[in-house]
Formats: C-alpha cells, structure tokens, sequence
C-alpha cells in the first residue's frame, strides 16, 4: 500500500511517521505529474511547493486553521491532502475539480482566488477578524516571490505591520514569477538567498542579537570595499523588518522538519512573521525543472518525456500578435512594449529577444505596466501594453486617470478576451468590453480574423490616441478575408441580405459566419457585419440598417451588463426606430471553468442554440 | 514692488538673488492664502511644498525638463512659478485653473494627475522614452509619503531600481496622508526622521562610507540593547537602497540651498536617486499648522482667522452616513469600518473615536482597502468600505475577484458619486454605476434623499451578499419621505400618473420631483418612479410601466454607457415594447473643473433643458 493511499480526509498527513516523508513526498510528486499529464494544469509550481504544503499540513489543523495561497495555482497538494484526491481526474473540466482553490469544493479554502499579491490583504482581514470576535486559529498566506511585486501585496504588508497580533505569511520563493523575477524587491530577495552567512534558521530576534556583534565587527573591517558588500552584511530581512514585520529566513524549503520549526517559532511571535522559504520550481521533474516557465501552465503533455501530446496544429491569436508586432517594431523604433510578467503567454518573447531595449517586462504589476506606458507616452514613445483580459481589471483606473484623460498612445492588446476555460471563473475575460467602453476616448476594437488583428495592430500603432484590441484564446480564424482598410468607429459589412442584420463582435463574426451559412442554405440570407470598432460605435451603420431590416441582432462574447448590444440597442431605442432587437452576450453572472465548449453549450452559447435563436427572432409568423 | 511681481514666466524665480528667496517664500504663502482664502482649495500640503518648489525651480529648466506631483493638489507654487499668477482668481472655478496640474494649460504640466501614487511610474516611463529618444533634461517626481503607501508606487520603486538612468524622486514627508500616516512604512520614515546622527546631507556613496566606521561601532556599542535600537542604527533609508534605489536625506524641507545641493548631488547619479525631504503641512499659517487635515482641501474661509466663511447650514450626505453607520455600530458588533486614508471626507471620523477597535484607516491604498473587507467578511465580519466614487476605480479587480465573485457581506459605501465639482476631472464620480453594475451579484443602491441613505445602510448591513450605496457630495434632501421598506431589487412608485413614467436614480430623484411638479401645474401628470436599486434592476415594474405608459425616461448622474439607463432600454427593446424612451444621463466624456451647476448648465443637464427635453418627449402633436 502506498503512503498517498492513507491519505483520505483532511489532517490524515499527522499519522505518517517523520521518516516517510521524504516517500510521501515523492508519491505525491509521481500523482501529480500523472494526473496533470492528462488533464493539463499548472504544474510547475505545484511540484515546487509539495514539502511547503506538508508542512504547512503538519502544522495546521483543518479546517479551524486558515492557509490562504496567494494566486492559488499552486494549491494542487493541499487540495489532495484535504480529502480531494479523487478531484485530480476531471482537475480543470467542466463539472471538475477547480485548478485553484475554491470555497465551494472544500471548507479548507477561506476564498475562491486566482489573481495575483490578494493573499495578505485577505489574512489580514482574517487576523482581525479572529481577534475582534475573540476566536483562537492560526492564520497563514503563502505568497510567492513574484506576487510579491505585485503593489496590493505591499499596501498589505505595510498594514500587516501594524495587527499587533499572529500572523504568518510565507514567502515561497523560487526566484521566479510565471517567467524570470524582476525588480528591486527581486535583486534584494536573491541577496538574502545567497547570503551563506545568514542561511539556516534564525529563529527570532534574541538569536539575531546573539549573532550580531560579528556582524558589527563585519562591517568595520568590510565597510570599505564596496556598496555592495554594505547592503548585504546586514541583517537578512530587513526590508521586511523595517515594515514591522519579523523575518524568519531563509529556509530550505524542501526540508520538512527545518520548515516545521520554524512554523511553531513563528506561531510565538505577537506580531505578524514573514518566513522566507526557498524553493525549487519543478522540482523532482527533470522536464520541469529544465523549463519552469513551460511547465508553468500547461497543456496535456506525455509523462515519460515532458512533451505535449497533440502538437500544435495551427496557429493561435498570441502566435498572430507576436508576429506582427514584431514585424511593426522593425520599422517603428517608437514602439515599445510592456508585459506584466506574461512575455511567453502574451506573445511578447519574440518580441523580448528582437528588441530587449524597448521591451519591459514589469514584473506582476498590472497598474504600474499602464501608467508606466502612459509615462512612456508623454514623452513621444508609442507602447504596446499586453494584458490577459482578467489582469487588465488590475489597471481600469491607470486606464482611465493616466492613459485616457491624457489622450495619450497607448495601445493596450488583450489577450484572453471571452471564456478562456480551464482556469475558470477567477480567469474569464467577459467583462473587458463593458469596463473599456465606458472609458471617454478609447478606441476599443475586436479582430474578426488573424488578418484583422494585424491590421488593427498597424492601425493602432499609428492612432494618436488610447486604443484597446481585444482577442480570444483560440486558434485564429482565417475566414471572411477582405481587404476593406481600418477606418477609426467603422464597422464591416460582409454580406447585404435582407431582413435581418447581424452585427458580431470580434471572435463572434467566425460563429455567425457559420450560422448565416447554414442559414443561406435555408433559404435564409441575412446581413452579415463585422463591428470590429466597440467604441466608438459606427451608429450611422445601424441607422441606416435599421431603416432596411425588420430585425437587428448583435453578438459579442461578454457579459449583457454594459456590453456593445446594450449600447446599440439604448442609440436604436432612443432614436424612435422599431426594430426588433436581439442581444446575444453572455448572462450576467459568473461562468465556471472547464473546456469552453462545455461552458458554452451549458449557457446555450453553443452554434445550433444561437441558431435557433436567430431563426426564432425572424419568425414573423 | 514685491518679489512676486518679478517672476511672470518659467524660470523668472532664476533671477532672484539668494538673499531674498526667504521674503519669496514668505510672499508667495501670503499669495496663497489670500486665494485660496477666496476661492478654496488644497491649501495645507502647498504651503508646506513653497520652498521645496523653489528649490527645484532652481535646480530644473521649464519646460525642458519634466517634474511630476504626484496627486498634484500641492502644484500652486509650481503654477505660480510657471506663469499662472493670473490663474488664481479664478483656481477651480469653472473655466478657470485646475487645481491639478494639467497638461492643456501649461507645457510645464507633463501631465494631468488627481489621484494618488502614480508619479513614479509616469516619471520611470519619462526616463525610458527619453534615453531610447537619446534625449538629455531632468525628470523629478514628488510624491509625498502618504501617496507612497499606495501600491502603485511600491511597483514603480521595485522597477525604478532597474531604469540604469538618472531620476530623481522627491519623498515630500510631511507626516501626514491626508489624514494621519499608518503603517510599517510611515513608522520606518518616522524613525528615519527623527534619527539625529544622520540628519543633513549625506550626498553620496563615498560619505557614507566615510561615516560607516562610526556606526559599525555604534552598532557593536549598541546592540545589546533593544530590536529598535537595531533598526534605527543602520544606514538611513536601507529600505530603498534594498530596491536598488539610492537614498539622500533626510533634508530639510525649508531650507533651499540644502536642497539645491541634495538635487546637483543626485542628478550626478547614473542610477535612480531618492532625496528625502521633510517639510511641515501647513507651514507659515498658524490655523493650518494647527489643523492640517482641516486645511488639506477648504472652502472659502477668513484670511486672519482661518474660520470658514460660510457656516454649515444643513447636512450632507456625509453627516448622514456618518450618524447613521455610527448607530448600527452601537447594536450591531459584527460591523467594522475601513477607510484609505479619508477618515474625515468620507464621515468616518465618529466612528473612529466611538469605535476604535472596529475602524481601520490602512491609509492610501485602495485595493487592499477592499480585499482586506473580503477577508474580515470570509470571517464572520460584515465590513463598511467608505471610498469616493472616483477611488473606488483603484478596487475595481478586487470589487470582483475578491468580494463579488467570493459572494461576501462588504458593503460599499461611495461617497462623491456623480458631478463633485472644483476637483475636476480627476474626481469626478461619474463612471461608478456603469462599472459596479457589470460585477454580478452587486446590491448596488441610490438614496433618494437623506432618510433613505439611512434605510439602504441598515438593509445593507443585514444583506448577506456584496452590496454598494452611492451618493452625492451635496446637502441632503429632506423631500419626497416615504416610509416603504427597502426590498432587494425593487423599486418605489412615488406617484402614479399617464403618459409617461420618469424613472430616477439617487440625487436625480430630488431634481425631478422640482421639475414634475412644475408640470403638474402645467397640467402635466407623469409618473414618478425612485429606482433605489441599480442592480438589480426591477425589470417587473418596468415591464407595467411599459404597459401603462406611452413614455419611459429614466435619469441619472451617470455617464450614458453602461449606466442604468441603457440597461433599461436594453431590456425594454428586447422585450418588443413600443415605448419611446428617454434616457437622461451624463455625456460620454471627462467633465472639467468648475461649480456643479456650472458643469450641469454647459452640457446641458441643468433643472430647465431637462425639463424641456422632457416636454419634448411627451409632445406627440
């Protein structure tokens, strides 16, 4: 029998004997590596976090005890050690175990999350909390080094400082975000790893006294050298020291017992205790371990090898993005371009090696990418922000107070847009079209093909203002290819039929080609247009399709709320006209991971129920 | 003739011998006083920044060079130094200067600010365009040590340490936010400030190696003694050289030629430079050294007393939310309160003295304000956010990944909602409904007046779900009292007449019972709906509104898209209705400074052209 075997509900971990972990750990690593190998997932970090995530299991009780992992794509071994080890076979599908934690799978998640630098903010709140209602549990955040850049994670340490009361936040530190770190924090992390004098246990501040003497002496024979030789000599964690919180560090974080003591000296202290944990990403999969950025997240692969299982067959948006881009940075030296630690998933790392003095990679810092850009802007640059959909929420207000009421020419690309799958309702990119479109000034555009995105990319980069272009994860569409040129709030009319038009929204126009096809051969021929502009709204279009067709339909993967048929339909209304209107958007509500033709299908967002929802809308009869 | 009188264009303060640059300092306070005494308007942090803008009006070249306020509220002496003397009669006044600096009104302005924490990023992205740009002038930011508890700046800090180029950051420490000062950081500045053994200049590396030797053995002396003995003892501002930022000071903040000598020595940097300056808010006016928060933003007041010209007559909005969160407080002990930095503005302020245990101030910083509620709920708490309408942007991501979509009991209290007025376009409240009514499963409520502001925080507090309540910065109506319970969703008939049903939101419903009491004694008979509940929306009246009703107009203080108007109209279209439909809402586009009714007359939504275009729609002759 396996050790994993004895592993079936919460706390089960406390009745393996200290000399199995080392086995348990392997196990663990062996059934992770399997299960992410079919279902796809994130990996990396996971194998990286195993012993942490035991010992922060020796050492809590659940589900009394509060362990918030920051992000939370690295929560797989917690999720197997609180009784969901039967999860990992439908990990991520639809229906499934979710790829982050959830509270809605496990009284052992506080919250559902799946955005980066929120875990300290949460346990303070839960530290308070405990306090204020006089209740006695231990409150733990893990957070890794690169969330750490994240500004929120700061603002809550600068807090933390001042609970008076337990809390221990983890640092788990594999010296990378999802790609390499950066930044000033990152450079002072990597001097406290390597500081062989301050490596082991310090396990509190008489300690620290005891030791410190030496390191005065240290100092006076070693002040002269070099700056650097200043900054490291003194005691590690200052930083954090200097905020009002207790370092504990650093740890080898692939030693259970070293990490236990720790954990209860820490569970001493009256004030919150940051423990600095190092960590190998990938680690004990040699695959992973070669390419962490690769295994970050990833897609089904073969377990002896590490290699994806189905190649890939044709090319994504991103892979459209990355080309083009770089294609316009040959000839543009005013380009630039910004990624929040996303160069490989936003299609920028081409683009990094092309021209790595115009591309800034900004660590997980979703509001400093945007008004960093816009400060780029106000002085003659013309930057390329690129954004999952999701993250971009991070920076509405730099879209709005630094980018928009600048007027300045910023063009933000937003990868994700629409149901992304897989990393579920944290991650989807349905709601980018109701927030951007509210922004005084900003064009806001949607692709309709691979060819599109090119040419809107050109486009944009040559429009002196703020610009957004929105695509999906998918495969690019090659299909309704013309050559009408990019002309600033004008839509595309493909196809002039009669009776009904239907205007779609960026990835929409693939569906509704397919549909309208359908329909032709029924006998059924309708106007088929490409809005491609989302803001500003070509409304001399839609007036004067109005005054031809019975009924107007629009179509646009985003919430109802706020979305471009909400918009059509109020100037359609307001202007007297009495067309029949169909708004076809996503319901108001938050959508589920998995594949996203379960997801679809289970909204009625699928082909044949838009079907019959656009032949129901033009029955007269 | 005065100083002042000599200087009428950019670097006219060159001219000035050194001698006299305390009479200027002097005129110039008395200069602002005078005006701001007249017109309003941030008085205490500008009066506290007089010698500090001199001395970079010394050291730097207009416009060549580029110098960035963070917030910018503290931009008078730089506006007056810049050729905008003349501005000041007539300082927030529609058409008038901004009390912002502002691009479109000086090219000494690199860009438009407001709101906090964003100067080193637009300073670090200046930096970068100009070296790609092989350009050569100076780039400063100043930002004052509340703005730097935001997270944006601790982002732009970590990515500072990485420009390889000169910048200059000015930390204006003044000890105070807006209010007082929190967190690790302010106490870690505190300490660096009152550390006497490294007052004065200490210019660059070299002198503090000079000075090292010393503290080594200070070190060896002292540490034996205490952990604070251990922080305070290091090199002052490690915290920054940590991040890789060189750290100077701390200066003076009064004393000019320190200064220029503090800034000749960082522009010699080839790397990002800090100079830590400590002024005192409000200096040189007694009334507002005594009461710095008071005069941080001010109405008109007397020039000799300080005394506000114009006593209070009745209550806001605010002094509503403030009695009344106060008496849920009393009997309900699960309701904790969180502010960032607004005690005062947002009506806290009682609360905090009644309730210390259960306020928390976590100073300017936004988002974990917000994620920092969803932790206190996730444990049993239920929070009250109080955030102005135009902050609240800052928690965007955090109103959805970490409160929405974790479905928790934070309530969202939104002060400064709609048209704020002399802050400008930076402030203006204008975008919330439309961005918080996309987020599902936000309770998101209007006031009609001062009773119901009342009601919506007690339903509110008992709602087990995320909720949010607007209002305006205005006196409080005391009209149209009702005594119908608050509902989730529904909304309130105030009066049932033909033809048309006028639907309002929040403060419109005061403006449109003036004016469909004017056509009533016309012999016009509308119906008057109070919407209360912008999400959700009451979708069932509306649908027996359309059937009794040729005309539905709704009104709101919002901008058009995405407002509370066009999902009604979506709704309303899609149904099949034939109603005209009116929808009174703000124009699509930033709204300049000025009085709120000025704003209102020039695009049109004063008391009268709403009337008329009201008139219009139900005239069907």
């Amino acid at each position: 029998m396996s050790l994993i075997d004895l592993i079936n509900e919460p706390n089960d971990i406390k009745n393996i004997p200290e000399d199995k972990f080392r086995n348990l750990a392997k196990e663990i690593r062996r059934f992770l590596i399997r299960k992410v190998s079919n279902t796809g997932g994130h990996l990396a970090s996971n194998l990286g976090a195993v012993e942490l995530t035991m010992a922060l299991h020796l050492f809590l009780t659940f589900p009394e005890d509060k362990l918030i992992f920051d992000v939370g794509h690295q929560s797989y071994t917690h999720k197997l050690l609180t009784g969901r080890k039967g999860g990992f076979d439908h990990l991520r599908q639809f229906g499934g175990m979710s790829g982050f934690p959830n509270k809605k799978e496990s009284p052992c998640d506080p919250v559902i999350t799946g955005h980066a630098s929120t875990s300290i903010s949460i346990a303070d709140g839960i530290v308070k909390a405990r306090d204020l209602k006089g209740e006695n549990y231990k409150v733990v955040a893990v957070i890794g080094d690169g969330a750490l850049s994240g500004g929120m994670a700061f603002e809550a340490l600068n807090n933390a400082g001042r609970l008076k009361s337990n809390l221990i936040i983890v640092l788990n530190d594999n010296n990378m975000s999802i790609s390499e770190n950066v930044g000033g924090m990152a450079t002072y992390l990597g001097k406290l790893r390597t500081n062989s004098k301050y490596t082991g246990l310090k396990m509190n501040i008489e300690e620290k006294l005891k030791n410190l003497p030496y390191m005065g002496e240290g100092i006076v024979r070693k002040i002269k050298t070099s700056k650097e030789s200043i900054k490291s000599l003194f005691v590690p964690g200052m930083l954090f020291e200097n905020m009002g919180i207790t370092y504990i560090g650093p740890i080898d974080g692939h030693n259970i017992p070293l990490m236990l003591n720790a954990f209860e000296a820490a569970a001493q202290s009256k004030t919150p205790v940051l423990v600095h944990v190092v960590t190998k990403k990938g680690k004990g999969y040699a695959p992973a371990e070669h390419d962490p950025s690769y295994f970050h997240g990833v897609e089904p692969f073969d377990f002896n090898t590490g290699e994806k299982k189905a190649e890939k067959s044709s090319k994504t948006y991103t892979d459209i993005f990355s080309e083009t881009v770089t294609g316009i940075g040959e000839s543009s030296s005013n380009i630039v371009a910004v990624t929040a630690a996303m160069a490989d998933g936003t299609g920028l790392k081409e683009w990094s090696k092309r021209f790595p003095e115009r591309f800034f990679d900004v660590g997980i810092a979703e509001e400093h990418a945007v008004t960093f850009a816009a400060g780029m802007a106000s002085a003659g640059l013309h930057p390329i922000v690129a954004i999952y959909s999701t993250f971009l929420q991070r920076s509405f207000d730099q879209l709005i107070h630094d980018v928009a009421l600048n007027f300045l020419p910023v063009t933000i690309c937003i990868d994700r847009a629409g149901i992304v799958g897989c990393d579920g309702e944290t991650h989807q990119g349905i709601f980018d079209i109701s927030y951007l479109s509210g922004i005084p000034g900003f064009a806001v555009m949607a692709p309709k093909n691979a060819y599109e995105l090119a040419d809107m990319l050109v486009f944009a980069c040559s429009y002196n203002g703020p610009s957004a272009i929105r695509y999906p994860r998918a495969k690019a569409y090659y299909g309704c290819k013309t050559d009408t040129p990019i002309i600033l709030g004008k839509s595309e009319v493909l196809h002039m039929g009669s009776k009904a038009a239907v205007i779609a929204v960026g990835k929409m126009v693939k569906v509704m080609a397919g549909i309208l096809e359908e329909l032709r051969e029924e006998g059924i021929d309708l106007t088929f247009v490409n809005a491609r502009f989302i803001n500003p709204i070509d409304y001399d279009l839609i007036d004067s399709l109005c005054d031809t067709h019975e009924v107007i339909i629009t179509a646009e993967e985003n919430v109802k709320r706020g979305g471009f048929g909400e918009a059509v339909g109020l100037h359609i209304l307001e202007n007297g006209k009495n067309n029949k209107f169909v708004d076809i958007s996503l319901p108001d509500s938050f959508l589920p991971h998995g594949n996203p033709r379960d997801i679809r299908d289970s909204i009625g967002f699928d082909p044949v129920s838009l079907k019959n929802k656009i032949k129901k809308s033009i029955d007269f009869t």
